[in-house]
């Protein structure tokens, strides 16, 4: 048997080709090897602001279309809708009259968390990494997929899992191991940030070749080449920085950059080969066609039996507390 | 329709006579003018030990005991086990997004207890007066039984309340009124504290007649009054203080005080006058006598019937928070 995989987004809106390379196309990658149990998670996303709720459904299904339309099979994944598990609040609660309060505060992540959103410390918040032990250790997961900025987050989780271990005498959970991505952060449009929505510098999985084409026309590439026969640069050109994510003949890419850099090729012709590149690729999302009906179905599912694991392993957790 | 009470306690041990005149006597007679339940707090007992769990289940079935052999029925009281209603888990994560650490922290009830617990300042603790929000508001509770010292714990509950109801520009739950007790606290056997079952002074529901004279034998008089002939002293004399609270005929006792100052009253004659009032209370609680099987079914009656009415409120709240 191999290891669960446990995974999620924050419904807060569509997906974009910085999700897709730098998380969707390694879950597409372990989809086939793993059982995977991908969370929608709709209570996480209210922790900084509760009010934030009012969205929640509209990105849920616009999660649930971006997961299907890449790819990510529901046959091979368990797609769960956080708030529909209530085994889920239950062990959070459980699992917090182990944890300090300087024990939460001291982790670098929650520090880190803290002064980006620069909101007061909320509860909620501070209550939010031992929710997420719990999202891990109710479906038996084992592996988590993080960028290297998360892994204080799952240190805190194995050590929570230690502590109840230690507690009642117990090896019921596994241990959580992070799955690093080998891929780079995609940059925005500007070039300046990592692509994201709130930045407004992002391409969605589900832009229309019109649009795309627009987007890849405003992408930042080196101010100084005004003519095609100026010498070009290729650190910071934003049109490179993705021809090396999507290009896939590494060879003719360098004979591109050599050619850029002494002079002679245009921004146009680059920003072209770009656009058939990736035209292509957002087209293959578009032909996995799902009625909103369909896709509630599928997260339906997925819940249920998500519920079905986490209530038994919440009746073994239940009868280790309470004996 | 009359306001629903909600109140209860955490399962520690066996009630004693203080538990009986500073909140089972109110409950006796609330019980026959308003809906009620009364919880029985499992799940707020570990959150200052989680290791406590072992002895819940044993003190739970205490508890239940306890309530039905003083004449608690289950036709007007619904018996909750908290830990077995998951929507009040439910209901805490979210109010949790509304609080802010700042705000729990400056609670003067909170502040106090965690100074008289003298335990690192767990997550658990510090949710622990979100989840009493929940568990009042989820059952529709208006008026909630609480010595003064709880007070300010009701208010933040109120204040939770109001911040839910600014939020999501709605009124759907109701203010929670203290209900304060006007029975003075009994003392211990000692003289010097409060009656309390860790500090071995307690007279409990359900001692029998030899135990309970043995205890009225060892309690505290006063220590100058070493013949019957000399004047007694009445304050902080335990027996006086007992028969302040249980002897119904006012009069006689205000003459016996009187001669007991002046002389010439013995301890012993008041000590088996106190036994002679407090046997038949005891006995009358032995005479409803429920097997362990019956307790659990009752229990399990009252918890099925929260579970209809929080689940029933947990869908509006559901509704509210997602629309």
């Amino acid at each position: 048997m191999t290891s669960i995989v446990v995974t999620g987004d924050r419904p807060t809106g569509q997906l974009h080709l910085g999700h897709y390379v730098g998380s969707l196309t390694q879950r597409l990658a372990l989809q086939n090897q793993h059982e995977m149990f991908i969370l929608i998670a709709d209570t996480q996303v209210l922790n900084n602001d509760i009010t934030k709720s009012k969205e929640v459904k509209k990105h849920t299904l616009s999660l649930m279309r971006d997961y299907l339309s890449i790819g990510l099979k529901p046959e091979n994944i368990h797609f769960v809708l956080q708030s529909r598990v209530p085994a889920l609040f239950e062990l959070t609660q459980y699992l917090s009259n182990l944890v300090s309060l300087s024990f939460v505060t001291r982790n670098p992540t929650i520090k880190s968390e803290h002064k980006l959103y620069n909101h007061d410390l909320n509860m909620g918040f501070l209550n939010y990494p031992i929710s997420q032990t719990s999202d891990i250790v109710l479906f038996n997961g084992e592996i988590v997929p993080v960028g290297a900025d998360q892994v204080p987050i799952l240190e805190f989780s194995n050590d929570v899992i230690e502590k109840f271990h230690h507690s009642f005498n117990t090896h019921m959970f596994k241990k959580i191991q992070p799955l690093l991505s080998d891929t780079p952060r995609l940059c925005g449009l500007d070039g300046k940030n990592k692509m994201s929505k709130s930045l407004n510098n992002a391409i969605f999985l589900s832009d229309s070749s019109e649009s795309l084409k627009k987007k890849i026309k405003s992408m930042y590439t080196d101010r100084n080449h005004l003519c095609i026969n100026d010498p070009g640069q290729v650190e910071g050109n934003v049109v490179f920085s993705f021809l090396d994510v999507f290009m896939e003949d590494k060879l003719y890419l360098n004979e591109l950059k050599e050619h850029y850099q002494r002079g002679g090729l245009g921004d146009s012709f680059l920003k072209n080969l770009l656009f058939d590149i990736l035209n292509p690729l957002l087209l293959s999302f578009k032909e996995n066609d799902f009625s909103d009906k369909e896709l509630m179905e599928i997260l339906y599912c997925g819940t249920q039996h998500a519920n079905h694991v986490a209530e038994n392993n919440m009746e073994k957790i239940r009868d280790i507390i309470f004996q």
